[in-house]
């Protein structure tokens, strides 16, 4: 049985190599930037207006002069005009380009402007004030946005600015999410007494289609060997993410380890020190597809998934690698077994910027229902039986 | 001029009766509750066997017994059988009803299995173990998610258990996007030397999807009251939540406020005392819409949509208040002006548990990439200058 460290370790030495994709910038949102994003040209792209006021020379002011004639105006979006007249001045907009002739502007809350002669009230002015100079921000050809970086609404205007209208992301991998299990039966049915709903599929779905965009097909076979075996020959030859959960346990109907053997499927782990998760098995089939299969019990699942295949799809998508959260534990946990706890918590934000996880009641263990109350888990060391009030833990989120 | 509070308390007494709708299971992602969810059944619905083994009556091993025959199979997803005579076993699987007539599961690793013989290895076995029982976790007509939650993966799968395949979800606003300014070209043009290309819509759009699944429609109009008078009287017609961007300040081009006025709409307020983002302007139309008229700044435009247009979704939508979020300032910083001061900071979660926050170079201010390397921005309250190392403020994430 291997460590969550080593099974960590393990699935990350095996992702999937999924290249990259052109999207318009308007589906870019959430997906994994494959180029870096580079200034088309200085930003600002030229001496830029920040206030509504008057464009002046500042040796003009700096002599005495107070009073200003306005020879005319540069509005934004127009191209840059000229200051003739040193002694004069010309209206600007926020904005706008600055006047040729011009170095410094004064606002309009500093000014009188009565008859096309504009006065100053300001008793200083400060060369170069109120002018966002170019090149301040970026130099042209200054990598603004890294290759790696999840496109959120920021890399967004930034990607519109210097001009991308269609942006290179990783590729999503074609994900199959896969369940067995007699027991189960859709959401649509009304279930037997001896039956259940299926949902560890809907779960990992909309995990993944969360946190990466990725949309993936759902599948489920009855427990027998036939119906699995068949249809996951299948599913390899058009899906290199696989996702199973159940039927990877002990039991007389655990066929999936023994099928994707015989598929071909290489295992590189099957049980993890972890609870809950412990029957979790990993393969790869060849360089073609690499293999979940997560235990058939809701928190199980959906726990496995956020501590691997997320960091599995991290890696995948070559997104930057995202550092490790710390959270305050605030009430004592003991926890004998010899096995890494995932101790659903609830989040709270301290006023003294403690990050403070809140154990759910009864630990929420085994409960899907609790998952809907917590925010994300604590991960408590397999060597630790006692985790004190105040210890800090690394914590996953999944709620945001 | 109003504070940040006073603005945002404005902005909330004018939330937009939505409604609600139904949607797909498939499609609820992001979206927020508008009905309770409710076990539809215990939980589990049955006494549920949670380990490979044999299912005996508890008090034969408490009388000395260690051998019981093996006498059939409950398999999980088949009804539920029953052991007849109380000396023997039934073998029964994870997922299973628990067989009428036991009461304890000995897990397979604590078995010998031989000639249809289960003799058990262990010293000893407690009564009801490895059995989940029915109803432990809730209760029929227990409420399991709340109204106001948003649709997370976990509720996700709560919805599928419980047989919700459609879900009474918060109607999304009908929602314009709308940037004003010559200075403005579209991504796909090259600007002239004077002009820049459009962001703010994107980031503005980009934003309210990402939070909210909202998708909305980009408008751009030239710097004439004409365009910008009838294009607005056009889109009152058919949006409730209209955001516009530029044109807000004092220029002689800034016509979108007295616009907005002759077109009936309410001013609430204009000029907030914050950096950035003082010229933001909100106001009413009756009860048809709700106007957010930004500053043109791209960093403006998109602080002041997470500060204000947020929240303001986040009780349109009559979603669960959200706790604010506090972090640490892990840099002195000096701010003069009387104004609240939005900080963008990087942030990073100490092994302390502390949200640590670190102020970019040259704090950031106005420089739309330097966005892409922040996560979130502090609000530095306005009555005070200095800003200690060590002091906690609330901290508003946009990046996750």
């Amino acid at each position: 049985m291997h460590t969550v460290s080593e099974a960590e370790n393990i699935v990350l030495s095996h992702t999937l190599a999924l290249g990259w994709e052109e999207v318009p910038l308007g589906h870019s949102l959430g997906r994994i930037l494959s180029e870096d994003l580079v200034a088309d040209r200085d930003f600002p792209p030229f001496d830029r207006v920040t206030m509504d006021g008057i464009a002046i020379r500042y040796d003009q002011f700096a002599q005495g002069r107070r009073s200003f004639p306005v020879k005319g105006i540069q509005a934004a979006g127009v191209p840059q005009q000229q200051l003739l007249t040193p002694e004069a001045c010309l209206e600007v907009m926020t904005g706008a380009i600055l006047p040729e002739g011009t170095d410094t502007v004064i606002q309009y809350e500093q000014l009188r402007i009565e008859n096309g002669e504009a006065t100053v009230l300001a008793e200083s002015v400060n060369f170069r004030q109120n002018i966002h100079l170019r090149g301040t921000d970026r130099k042209a050809k200054e990598c603004i946005v890294t290759k790696g970086k999840k496109m959120s609404p920021a890399e967004i205007a930034t990607a519109a600015t210097i001009g991308k209208s269609v942006l290179r992301v990783a590729r999503l991998p074609k994900t199959a999410i896969v369940s067995t299990g007699d027991e189960l039966v859709r959401v649509e049915q009304t279930p037997l007494p001896h039956q259940i709903r299926s949902s560890n599929s809907f779960a990992i779905q909309a995990l993944l289609l969360e946190r990466y965009g990725i949309t993936s097909q759902l599948f489920h076979y009855p427990d027998t060997r036939e119906a699995i075996q068949a249809g996951l020959s299948e599913i390899f030859d058009s899906f290199e993410l696989v996702v199973l959960s159940g039927a990877v346990s002990e039991g007389k109907y655990d066929f999936v380890p023994q099928i994707l053997l015989s598929l071909g499927v290489e295992k590189h782990f099957h049980k993890v020190s972890q609870r809950p998760g412990k029957p979790f098995w990993f393969g790869t089939l060849g360089n073609k597809a690499v293999v979940f299969a997560l235990p058939g019990n809701p928190v199980s699942a959906f726990m496995c998934a956020c501590r691997y295949l997320l960091p599995f799809l991290n890696q995948s998508l070559t997104e930057t690698p995202r550092d490790p959260e710390w959270a305050m534990l605030m009430e004592k946990v003991v926890f004998l077994p010899a096995l890494t706890y995932f101790l659903p918590v609830r989040l709270k934000s301290g006023t003294d910027g403690v990050l403070q996880a809140y154990p759910l009641p009864g630990h929420g263990s085994g409960d899907l229902a609790n998952l809907n109350d917590a925010d994300g888990f604590l991960e408590l060391p397999l060597a630790q039986d006692v985790f004190l009030q105040g210890g800090v833990f690394p914590f996953h989120r999944y709620r945001f």
